[in-house]
């Protein structure tokens, strides 16, 4: 991971090209600070004259601009490249960036730097899950590891039953059924029963994966200016999309019970709000798991104030028996149910499904058919296979007991390593408290080829943050806790020194 | 397909099921009004009672309502179904139908009417793919017959294929690239050579189908509010789409040549449209191809007034050589190059993809991540398989062939009915001029057991039209044209003597 003389590219090449990368991966978000000079050199023990040089060739390359007296910062790419082809100089005005277009269709929004500052983190968030930073295995991950996925090859076998069954293959020569396919939606409903929700095929429609079931959601229920609450931290893709819309997201604070219903309660008085989207079983990235108390207390302002639910079950397939749900509770009169399953299958099969009220299915319907017609039937036909031969099942409490062993291993090496839980460890993320700021820590810890989650990705504003999420499957290595200990010392060593 | 006495059912509920089904399919669509009671008597050949007491049932269960003097009209079944679940009897304010949040967005559209049109349009449209009206070949559908599509099992095989090599399996283990399928992207600039349009794999995106791509490429580039032109007549879920996001969709005629330029260029001083979407080559429903001069002028347009061109080439694949793109005049500068493979592969696959230039990629990207995340990669590994081994180019040609050989056939049955053609007939649609309205003779030609697609879903705003579009694959047989000659002389004879 260090730079190194005896290659064919110069070290200032050597250093253009990391920093080039990350920010076009977006590892280095818009707006972020380069180190000073002194600092890069010393981190990457070449000379200020090779940093330098460097700086200025990303700054010719329009990748950062230089801010008198302040340094160096990462430019937006969005807005760099937003300039349509005008031959005559003009900027066309459809040349706007995502953020622009969110600022001008909402007038009301709280700030800019809050639309900007989910969409750097979503597209950060985003790219950093498609970006090899090594071969070792990456704590910042959100998926579980390729090897254990393996496991789940029965999904392959059937989509090749599928294919070559000549009935099941008829049924894909058509546009799937706009609700999704029947078999997989009974499949569903009756896999729903496990955790207590009753609710019959006709309620439950397929999406490409859970995002977008939210994405639908969304726009079938929300217009640009209505306010949403979300939980925060959280899923920084719902951040960006609900901007993106033009909506007003709510941040409400999570903690170990729920979310903080005291905020939502003041939220409910000044707001409005016609929406609530939460992780309710092992949040991302805390872990918690949702109270019964909470649950009904939420489902109390919800009857109140008159807004609907989102529940995303995403990690639902992993939760201990038991766990409370919303839509358990409620009986799906005012939550929406959300699952998908690309954290126990492939998230490459993208397969998603709503489970919703009887009275707004029709308009879920229509927005699925306007965003992508139907879904893709030989998927949802080969899922229906594994669930109802209780593959699925089987897998799921293969993965259940996997991960658990894998945490409970993690911590262990954590704990040893000196590290801080910021929550109880529970699930497939670790919530940790670095006591550095983790924006810097992911830089010096991408040079030693690790990829971390810093915790700025999980708010809808952009702001300094101490925390970062760690993948427990991914954190067994003590190599890994031996490398990040030292990078911790130096970044709390130079930030005091710098300060 | 007429009601019969020996039912265990009484006629009047045969008639209560018949139109109920009919509703909830949207093939008779909100605000449409009920055959009088003299009329449909006549038509379905039962007593006036049997008809009363038919649609009170109707009334009775919501699904029509009547208005005083002037008979019984279809409700709007969303409005219907948009009443949150308020125990107070107050409604809820998420609970208006998409057509109010349209209107909501965007007080600047011309017209109330026309926002719910395109919506009613759209989902009219698209049930009506789903319905399942008899065994008959039906003339309305939008797609090849699923025999035809039989021919191109090549992709199942391909699937298997992919699911079979360890290391294609390997891949669909992770979230696919953000872009989609290297190998597909490769794929498909090599094919795009073939009209002409040099393209790299990094400024094409995958997409689940073409209506996914026209979807992302809306939300990338415009806001709520923002002017569009679309051609009229045009694809229903296109103006609907653009409603139900707020923009103003400005809809500009399309003759045999191309869009009406002079319209384009009023729009373009008086609105300062951002868009411009267009099915260039075989437009459905016309089957028009574009001119070099009417792109050459577009572009010009375009240029002058400074907005985007969105090609919708889903009809390019049975397109004769040579035709004209304004991606390949354009080089891919201002305009943005859709297509799909719904039309000759099987529906199902939901495989599209955009090809942009390079300054936009990196926001259409966005916007797909926070859409769908990424798409299915096994099925774009598939597809790329099947490119590659020229099993797509080879099918292709024997599509077009087999289109035309139809076209032939069914052109030449429908001219003895005495049909008249509102244009040359091309590609895989005929346009009908039927010289009756085309909503009544749909109900009446249901009554037959057969499907047609009205001239109206195709307009963005709803209004009678004596239009009809058929499927030539689906339209070569003699008894469907002595069924519709009958029906339309009928109707024909019925508005006459009730005018």
């Amino acid at each position: 991971m260090a730079l190194t003389r005896t290659s064919d590219q110069t070290l200032t090449d050597q250093l253009v090209d990391r920093f080039a990368e990350r920010i076009r991966m977006r590892l280095l978000p818009a707006g972020a600070r380069l180190p000073s000079v002194r600092a890069c050199a010393h981190q990457q023990g070449v000379s200020a004259y090779t940093v330098v040089a460097a700086y200025d060739k990303l700054l010719a390359q329009g990748l950062v601009e230089a801010r008198r007296q302040r340094g160096f910062y990462v430019r937006d790419l969005l807005q760099k490249t937003a300039a349509a082809p005008a031959q005559d100089g003009k900027a066309t005005s459809a040349g706007v960036g995502l953020a622009e277009i969110v600022r001008a269709a909402s007038p009301s929004r709280p700030s800019t730097a809050r639309s900007s500052g989910s969409r750097i983190n979503a597209a950060a968030l985003i790219r950093g899950m498609f970006y090899h930073a090594s071969d070792h295995p990456q704590p910042g991950s959100g998926v579980l590891p390729v090897a254990w996925l393996e496991e789940a090859r029965f999904m392959s076998a059937a989509v090749r039953k599928i294919t070559n069954l000549e009935t099941l293959r008829q049924g894909s020569l058509t546009y799937g059924e706009p609700m999704g396919d029947r078999g997989l939606r009974e499949a569903l409903a009756q896999r729903l029963t496990d955790v207590d929700i009753a609710v019959g095929p006709d309620q439950i429609m397929t999406t490409v994966g859970a995002t977008h079931a939210l994405d639908i959601i969304s726009r079938s229920l929300l217009k640009a200016g209505d306010p949403v609450m979300v939980e925060e931290p959280g899923w920084s893709v719902e951040f960006a999309r609900l901007d993106a819309l033009g909506m007003k997201v709510l941040p409400v604070p999570r903690g170990p019970d729920g979310p903080d219903l005291a905020v939502m309660a003041r939220y409910c008085e000044t707001h409005a709000p016609k929406l609530f989207v939460s992780v309710s079983v092992l949040h991302n990235p805390t872990g918690y798991s949702l109270s019964p108390g909470s649950a009904h207390q939420i489902l109390q302002l919800a009857e109140r104030y008159n807004f609907h639910v989102v529940e995303d079950d995403t990690y639902g397939h992993i939760a201990p028996p038991h766990a409370t749900r919303l839509s358990t509770l409620d009986g799906l009169r005012r939550t929406i149910y959300v699952n998908g399953f690309a954290k126990i299958l492939a998230p490459a099969w993208r397969i998603g499904y709503i489970a919703a009220p009887e009275e707004i299915v029709e308009r879920l319907l229509d927005t699925k058919l306007l965003s992508t017609l139907t879904t893709p039937s030989i998927l949802e036909k080969a899922l229906a296979l594994c669930i109802d031969q209780g593959q699925l099942r089987r897998h799921s409490d293969r993965m259940r007991m996997r991960i658990a062993a894998a945490r409970a291993r993690a911590v262990q090496v954590a704990l040893e390593a000196g590290v801080t839980f910021a929550s109880e460890p529970a699930g497939m993320f670790g919530w940790v408290e670095t006591g550095v700021d983790t924006d810097m820590l992911t830089q010096r810890m991408l040079d030693e080829g690790y990829l971390i989650a810093p915790g700025a990705l999980f708010h809808a504003t952009r702001q300094p943050c101490t925390l970062m999420r760690i993948n427990f499957a991914n954190s067994q290595d003590p190599n890994f806790w031996r490398v990040w200990k030292r990078v911790v010392a130096e970044s709390g060593a130079a930030a005091s020194g710098g300060a």
